[in-house]
């Protein structure tokens, strides 16, 4: 059976290696000669947005889905209008929502799970109105096509909002508050195409320049947790959802605050790689094929480090005992996602010990709290 | 860095998946368009004693290592003698002696390693004079070739030896005596090229028509693993061995006897990608580059059991809890090594209880003592 993947990155790249041992094959679509995917699996060159090769890709796999949600979901709504076409998973309402900060600010708010405060920017006299209505300080966002902290500008003063109106104000835009937060974590889970669901343990997220540094699991109080695998559920059922979904949160007060959601595989959960019984990677596919979901029982005290802009010598690496890397195959480049390092081990205190060793080493600027 | 590898079966297969994250690449030498490495992994197809195939394998490469040891070894001595070749891995030397049971069982002898008490055979008269010496019941064997219970026929009477000589008898062979053993083990380790060696823990065999059906690991007496860990490290020495080595043995009244050697990742090996911080796979990468070798600690209680003939239903394997699959992408064929499924558990009571729920589905001949 062969999956269509579109986005050839590191996610739609780890997807194939964790679905090869099921016996299954890929086959990619991405734009880039120097896609992560096509050092371990076939890649048709092409646009995201042409309906021509999308068409092609259905007729060829058996189920389609997505390592990067920023498709055109204009083109895969009338692709899935078609015969004798792959199925989608996940469902296109969900990727559309994803795309769209204030579609996903309006679901978060329809299943009561609770987001900050926030309006929708279209006009230079809408962020007035939204600064005094919400108050500073606060964040300027783009509705779509922000990842890693691109798209984005925190505004304290008048000033602020000037500078953020004229760098971002082509595109529609949302205000939210800028919450004090105590920390950020992130929930991911599973839904099969026969309605089975998982969800993983709790992760604690350290983000540094706007990008995932650091995820340590399992996290934060059992409370949290059920908090978490509450609003995801209400997601994974409000979409009849199929595949893996993620959604981000804010800690404050000991409330959780959602932030986004990613409705595929999540830099958050490389640690189920090592760290659970079944990995994130493998779970997508077998949702998505409607086989039984692996277990989520996690094996251990895990951090998963992201490694930015560069790779130390494998060598040094490798060194620490028990690590597990992930070099991705992309050419360095300041701010690039490159690859990431997993440590699973028997407690919490040994895990941030041997994390922080890590850290010294392929990014000293990042204190783990 | 791209690593050339000799035979593109599971082995070569799952040797590439483990290198992928440890961003290296792959290129296959292999005379089948079907072979299971070539759905991960780019695959030229000749001949193994083409030396032209192998000179120019060499050239693209950095190393060269195999899934498949009865290579020509005239032909890799004399590719090593040309200028700016890829390193072979392990040494030929180690490859030559896996090739031929005569020779394993000299080296045994000689570095005193326990074996059974055997005969060159070369004709008739030779195997009357092995009968005489050695006695009945025996095992009448092919020098080279044999694997999975080929090549190898049991002698009771003087009709078997008839028999088994008429069947045999084109090629060199040798007689040994027929252990009536209480199980079979083997160890597995690597070398690196820096000379740091890392081993396994000892793996519990059962065969079943000459094939083996399951491995359970850690498996017996410290004794029994201190005994094998220090047999295979006089043979890791004496090569100056380079990558990962595999001897199996028979246990007899607390004696371990060695059977023979594998010069390469092995079968009984392969629980270790879930079952171990690090695997056979990735340690025998890591040992040819002269990487760091990665951890052999057990992260729980092991059982392998191989897919032979056919493989039941994904959905009916996935659905048993905490079981990883590993489909080799072959076509079924009677007697057929089609993939393995592994189980991780706490203890040793659970462990084989999930095992035989496993084995009823997938091979219900096959006893776990």
């Amino acid at each position: 059976m062969t999956i269509g993947i579109v986005g050839g990155g590191q996610l739609g790249r780890m997807l194939a290696l964790a679905g090869y041992p099921l016996g299954l094959d890929f086959l990619f679509l991405d734009p880039s000669r120097e896609a992560p995917a096509g050092r371990v699996a076939p890649v048709v060159h092409g646009e995201f947005t042409d309906p021509e090769i999308l068409k092609w890709l259905s007729r060829e796999c058996q189920v389609l889905t997505f390592d990067w949600e920023n498709v055109s979901v204009e083109a895969l709504r009338k692709h899935a209008r078609g015969a004798r076409r792959a199925r989608i998973c996940p469902p296109v309402t969900a990727l559309a929502v994803g795309q769209d900060r204030a579609a996903e600010k309006r679901l978060f708010e329809r299943l009561g799970i609770p987001t900050t405060r926030w309006r929708a920017v279209g006009s230079r006299p809408a962020l007035e109105r939204a600064l005094r209505e919400i108050g500073v300080p606060g964040v300027l966002k783009t509705r779509r096509m922000g990842y890693d902290g691109k798209g984005q500008m925190r505004i304290r003063t008048r000033d602020d909002a000037q500078r953020a109106w004229e760098t971002l104000g082509r595109v529609p835009l949302l205000y939210e508050e800028w919450v004090p937060y105590e920390c950020e974590v992130s929930i991911i889970g599973a839904r099969s195409t026969r309605g089975e669901t998982a969800v993983y343990p709790l992760n604690g997220n350290v983000h540094a320049d706007g990008i995932l540094q650091v995820t340590r699991a399992p996290f934060g109080p059992a409370r949290w947790h059920r908090m978490a695998t509450q609003y995801l559920s209400r997601c994974l059922e409000h979409f009849h959802y199929t595949g893996v979904l993620a959604i981000e949160f804010f800690v404050r007060n000991g409330r959780l605050l959602a932030n986004e959601m990613a409705p595929r595989v999540h830099n958050s959960g490389h640690w189920t790689l090592e760290g659970c019984a079944t990995s994130q990677f493998e779970n997508h596919l077998r949702a998505i094929l409607g086989l039984p979901l692996g277990s989520t029982r996690p094996v251990g005290h895990s951090a998963m480090v992201n490694l930015i802009g560069r790779i130390p010598a494998r060598e040094r690496l490798l060194a620490l005992e028990g690590l597990h890397l992930h070099d991705y195959g992309k050419q360095p480049r300041p701010g690039r996602k490159l690859g990431h390092c997993t440590l699973v081990e028997s407690s919490p205190g040994r895990r941030d010990r041997l994390a922080r060793t890590l850290l010294e080493l392929v990014a000293p600027h990042v204190r783990l709290p």
